[in-house]
């Protein structure tokens, strides 16, 4: 298809369209003249693509440019390549990763983020999830988590690994379904790219999904 | 304990309780004297409470008062009380309520919209969850989930009611472990200020946990 075409069939604005091909974050069409160019589903696929990182996450162009240095890498593995371009997205930990204020002097340790990080440890031991340990706090998703168990715990909010073992299996679940779904797509690109998609895009869906629950199950226990 | 041992308890600095007070969303504590007044553990939670409000989920005061009378308010049942003071809360939906651009003039139909309501009544039905159909958009949280799945429908990300199911089933789950945890608590509104905060604060933990099961089911699939 023409690069109008491209724009028709996303929904997303000529000019913008352009401005991603600038910007690389597009790949360019096959040429097919001095001024024309043909682009095809994989072009179509990486518009929506970038246009939910841009739009909807709110990423900066820089990072999106290095999440999909990652999904193009076809020198890593697929665990890896689709590791690097999820840990390229932002993690939110509900609270900065370092405590401020006065009990954050340079040099003192956190007594909040030591207790966090052995509950994390004691958690994935007691999951079995072994790479996650072993990979340990280079995932940002690992630093964020003990992050956000440091924040609740100075609020004083205390949680054990019994109590989060439940919520753990709930998402052990939820990750078989979103990588279930992946493997129905036809190449390892499109694979992580819905990944990718699926990290930015889904979240809302879960966590109000989340919220109506809740309420069902106290209409349930208490009456509306 | 006097104002001074309730802010050291709590870790938040004295002018900022003092602040709360003034501000409303701390109860005044019982007068002793002309210049002294008594606190107890409900002021220590209620304080943390309002501390996790403000300095994780970042709401302004007018919400955290809004949050706070819902939860005060005895003349609700348990279930409304405990609706009402979910509802004041912001919610995330990855994006514009309503389209905006060429797509959006006034009076014009939004056809992403309307598939996206027809999907989550279709899951709702499916799901069993009679009170969430009952309430429908009157619920903020219905309202998020239906605009979050607009958006993925509008960037071509196709969902049907089948796709969504092991999710709201996996959410059920964590709504029940929710409200078990919540009901070991005392009283109504120990337990209301716990499912605010638990909305509040404890997302992240959810969300982080995914993106390692997600880390953690890719390396067993296709190695590290």
């Amino acid at each position: 298809m023409r690069l109008a075409d491209l724009g028709e069939r996303s929904g997303v604005p000529l000019a913008t369209v352009k401005y991603y091909l600038r910007e690389g974050l597009l790949p360019p069409g096959q040429r097919v003249n001095a001024t024309q160019a043909e682009y095809d589903e994989s072009h179509l696929r990486r518009l929506r693509l970038v246009r939910a990182m841009i739009q909807v996450g709110r990423l900066p162009v820089a990072t999106v440019r290095e999440v999909l240095a990652h999904v193009d890498d076809e020198s890593l593995g697929t665990s890896i390549r689709l590791g690097a371009a999820l840990w390229a997205l932002p993690h939110s930990a509900g609270g900065p990763e370092k405590e401020t204020g006065p009990a954050a002097e340079p040099g003192q340790a956190d007594p909040a983020r030591a207790a966090a990080d052995a509950l994390v440890g004691e958690l994935l031991a007691e999951l079995g999830w072994d790479a996650a340990r072993e990979i340990g706090g280079l995932s940002p998703a690992h630093r964020a988590l003990v992050t956000a168990l440091a924040t609740l715990h100075r609020l004083g909010y205390e949680f054990t690994a019994a109590d989060l073992l439940p919520y753990a299996r709930t998402m052990e679940q939820a990750a078989e379904h979103d990588l279930d779904r992946m493997e129905q797509l036809p190449d390892i690109r499109a694979r992580i790219e819905y990944a990718v998609a699926g990290a930015v895009l889904f979240e809302p869906v879960l966590l109000n999904l989340r919220r109506i629950a809740q309420a069902e199950q106290s209409s349930r226990r208490y009456g509306i």
